[in-house]
């Protein structure tokens, strides 16, 4: 049983979804864990890690209108809006997507289902550099 | 320490709840880990793996109600709905609810509260066949 | 490689959020566990483990806002009512917002963001006598 733990950065572009299966798989390599969970944490409140279809860009676009529905932008009702109308949405949408997930190893690479990918969801408005923890346990 | 991978398969009805528990707790008597943690990972992006009470099955009937009113089925808005009036609502389900849980075990079973069972979650109407990964960590 | 596995239990004080991230920080100095994963898990299914902004206390009062909006208590549409007006409610948000956690461990203590802090949100009117199972992995 082995562990290796290092940390990434990702720059946002802004409001949107970030595909970063691939540099995770990149990384995993000089793991050399062949089995094992992967653990993938953001360091962020005002983002998330997701899973979500990765092939037809318009689930992205649906998910993000329904995300607008439930944390509004701009809601009056907020009392915590110091950095502009996205600075609560951000937290409430980060807590219902989550922060942390964690993905099985198989055979040294994410073992992800055919249609899955792995986002940084960012939620501000504005680019952001977001640093991740990677921790891989196995074998 | 000793860690121990493999899947599972099963056969949902069509949108609903199956509680999956004693199929994990079944297969943990194989692995032989006496206390560490079970990560339990669905390989799909249109149904969940949910922790949830497990004792009255009007539980689950209101929790449909409510996960409707957030994505509802049909909404004219969604743009991708190549699939039916389920496609997008799924995967909006499947992103709030999440596809992964990492469980403990203790004494070789999950360590699950008194009425807490793991339920796998459809989300399409039809009946599926959903892969599941699970990846058992400990000693 | 070692594992460490305990129980934590919070009295909560009604509904809201309880920081958790010291209590849990105090403990993982006797798990002498330098770099790993903290899988955190609430045994119940009406209260969170949820990470937040941990700065400005106006955060969690928007978000109560925000999940009352989703699951209303007293909801007449509601069939699971036997423990009053927030009984369903308080699953629904526990779905939402999930049970379990894994947070990294780095130089033996979680390595949260800046601003992240580890809370245990009861979502029942009523204090609650709440267990946590804390399973630790690492080196």
């Amino acid at each position: 049983m082995a562990i290796d733990q290092f940390s990434l950065q990702f720059e946002t572009s802004g409001r949107g979804a970030l595909d970063i299966s691939n540099s995770i798989n990149s990384r995993l390599l000089d793991s050399r864990v062949k089995s094992g969970v992967a653990h993938i944490f953001l360091q962020h409140t005002s983002a998330s890690m997701m899973l979500c279809e990765n092939a037809d860009p318009t689930v992205l676009v649906d998910l993000e209108m329904i995300l607008a529905n439930i944390a509004p932008d701009g809601d009056p009702r907020y009392q915590h809006d110091y950095e502009g109308d996205d600075d609560m949405p951000a937290h409430i949408r980060s807590i219902l997507t989550s922060n942390d997930v964690s993905l099985p190893i198989t055979d040294g690479h994410l073992n992800l289902g055919t249609w899955q990918g792995l986002f940084l969801y960012e939620h501000r408005y504005r680019p952001h550099r977001r640093n991740v923890v990677v921790t891989v346990i196995g074998e």
